[in-house]
């Protein structure tokens, strides 16, 4: 069950060009192309005709050609060539995905097309900000259902135990959280004072600001269903107010994250790193993507397992912990959610 | 579902000799060996004491003896040794299945051997004619339907698309077809008058007639239920008579095609390529047997994937275009003899 | 359905050491390590908490820590710390298997902890007498559910088809066999007389007696349930007594073959091959295990092709032989042992 009004991300907009693209979201799959204009099209993966997937055709115009029998369909899904006669059956045609490309994503939106409003698109600052800078255009395929990936990202606790040897360190774990919901998102923020920092912000404080002591750090997460993930982050030399509210002596980033549903059992991340320090240095963005990328991987390891053995058991115990609040409250929303377009249809 | 009561191309017989090959034909594991005089045995593939595979026994005369505790049936299946013992229980057997060779395929019977009739196993001249050589000898593996090859090769409008390089051209998806049925066969006809051939047709004419012009080409297509396809075709140079019944100034040629169910989701398809032109240039059959392989393996893409996609997706809307008339009464001719199986049983 | 209030050997005491070891016994997912002490724990491999495999984590101390949030387990597979909380939610905790080392085995008890009684395991003389040497810590991942292993091993008249090369002869096959049950085992007994012996036993023979004539043969199973085989066989030189009772001048070895099933289409066989001949030659250990590897090989791919044909075909028609007595008493001694336990729950 995935929420169908909802706008998805499918691709990065750099992914997309004059040939056809198929990417399956929430067990559809779809193929994307730009038409001559750069207008990017989004339609059903498959022909009415003979069910051949569309992405086997080509691009004929702005136009998807069938390489099977040759039906055509123009950006909206419309037949309008059937090889060998003139009259084109009234049911023939495919669906067509109301798109939007904002933030370098695109955006699909699989609910009623009359409900498709830009509007409803999460805002993501650091992507449309250009006092920030960073590494984007990456994606992990993950084996495991969307939630999980969630559930990982709103419990950072994990940090510790995964990524030891770069954003770990016993005072992630052991920081208390607060965490709110409203009906749009979930919060949850963590504040970790005076410590020596764990190696990636070490080393990332010392190259921006040549300070190498103790560290004030901070996690500030906002979740938006079904799966927007902002995840801004920090460190600031002890004493330098950050926890009463002045960041600016610290350095600042944030985690972009998209979880997009691709079957019941596997998931797309879609993200990105952005900072607001050494914004003219463009090789600190290939070199924190790099880490990045490599803390990450450490995460998609655990997630495949983690969906591998709870699809193995059954009458499995599931016990809560303290630092599950944020997820919980994250599945309680989806759900909620769910409800409400259960309700209405 | 199946028809039962049909001759099925199980292997071609240069494929059989005094080794066990195992072939699966509608869901049925057959191993197929020569006797010593020659002739085909086919039985089932599963010994009846601890159903170890018979392909992993051994010939012993013109017997199979059982890899693993040694149990040995006669050609006709009948147990003949149980070893440690005198006494063969009377149950101890495995199924023998009527065979015949012709058209140098091996044909099995998958129905009541009492009903297996070999003048039922349909006619085929070209392989049988000393007036045609050719390619014989291939075999395509499927994943899909046998029904999916079925339509694939009952609509040849799809040559346009999926042989744009070989065989296709507009004009095969822009001619009228003619389709007529009877209670035997399915028969579609198909002319293209006087245009630039595609480069297959091209290349041979120029070869066998040094003629490079327009031509008249034509299709004819013989269907007979369950899997047995004929397609004679050829191209004339324009204005000698063809489509009034002369063909004499062209070239012929007849793609044989079989394809017989293996599993519900899989398929063989035995093929040959026949001609009557440049009869005693045996060097023409290889060229032309790898053109035809070739644009024969387009077609396994293309099937691969719609049978993919068809499992993948429920509620597909599936639209009829004119091009289909063909295969739709070749899927009714078989619908209507499964339903006269299922009334006689 | 397997036993629950059985020992199951679940590796080679070697195989276990400070790194956490995860293997499967009747579909359980289990980890095993030992403790500084030396004692093997083994605990349910799954993490209550979000399910990733414990196998993912590490060692601290004697204790077994999650890799995904820290929470940590000690070798009774108590909850002993929640990162980030002090509280520890009493419903916390691993499964722990009750498990005992012997003839260096590791054997887990997959019953109710409070039954599991160490005397139960199955006394096997020749892993423990110090006057028999061979070869052990061997083990084959057999495709198939482990009662075909059972039958495999209790009928050893396929000796003379699967292993026609080594061990088998005709001699085999054709022996009668004296097969008797108690309610703790099942027995199998076979003599043949007087021939010329296979090559296996003939080179053994000659190497350890520089005898190469006729011999009298003797293969004499012990089966007790569920997987627990072994297999007493020899041969001595013919007139010597030992259809007599006498087999001092002959050579005896032991098959120990431990089938414990892994899931319900697979299994493991734990095996070592032990002797009482040349027992002051430790290179015969490494020759003679090499030997019977190769021959236990022969076994493993007839199980798995035996597996998948089960598994494929439906209407099985499955007659019995002779030679099936063996196997029949074992599997009907295991279904009484089944029923028993499902009365007493």
């Amino acid at each position: 069950m995935f929420l169908k009004n909802a706008w998805y991300v499918i691709a990065w907009g750099e992914e997309i060009g004059r040939q056809l693209l198929a990417r399956t979201v929430c067990n559809e799959s779809i193929i994307l192309y730009r038409t001559a204009g750069g207008k990017v099209a989004a339609l059903e993966n498959s022909c009415c005709h003979r069910q051949l997937p569309l992405a086997m055709g080509k691009l004929v115009g702005d136009d998807v050609q069938c390489g099977y029998h040759g039906l055509t369909f123009d950006p909206n899904g419309k037949c309008v060539r059937v090889p060998g006669q003139n009259a084109i059956p009234p049911e023939a045609g495919v669906r067509r995905y109301p798109v939007a490309e904002k933030y370098r994503f695109v955006w699909v939106w699989l609910g009623a097309p009359e409900r498709a409003d830009e509007s409803l698109i999460p805002h993501i600052d650091r992507l449309a900000n250009p006092s920030w800078v960073g590494s984007t255009g990456h994606k992990f395929h993950i084996d495991c259902n969307y939630e999980l990936l969630n559930d990982n990202l709103m419990d950072l606790g994990h940090e510790t135990f995964v990524h030891a040897t770069s954003i770990g360190s016993e005072e992630v774990v052991a920081a208390n959280i607060k965490t709110s919901r409203d009906d749009r998102a979930v919060y949850v923020e963590r504040w970790m004072p005076d410590h020596d920092p764990a190696p990636f912000w070490k080393a990332a404080l010392k190259h921006a600001a040549q300070y190498d002591g103790n560290v004030d750090r901070w996690q500030q997460i906002e979740f938006i269903p079904p799966c927007n993930y902002l995840l801004h982050v920090g460190v600031a030399p002890v004493g330098t107010g950050a926890p009463q509210g002045d960041k600016s002596r610290g350095i600042e980033a944030c985690v972009i994250s998209i979880n997009t549903p691709e079957t019941d059992l596997t998931c797309w991340q879609f993200w990105a790193f952005m900072r607001n320090f050494q914004t003219d240095q463009r090789d600190v963005d290939q070199k924190l993507g790099k880490a990045v990328h490599d803390l990450l991987s450490e995460d998609v390891a655990v997630l495949n397992e983690q969906q591998k053995n709870l699809l193995a058991r059954k009458n499995i115990r599931k016990v809560d912990i303290g630092h599950d609040a944020g997820g919980i409250q994250a599945r309680r929303l989806i759900q909620r959610k769910l409800e409400q377009e259960s309700a209405q249809a």
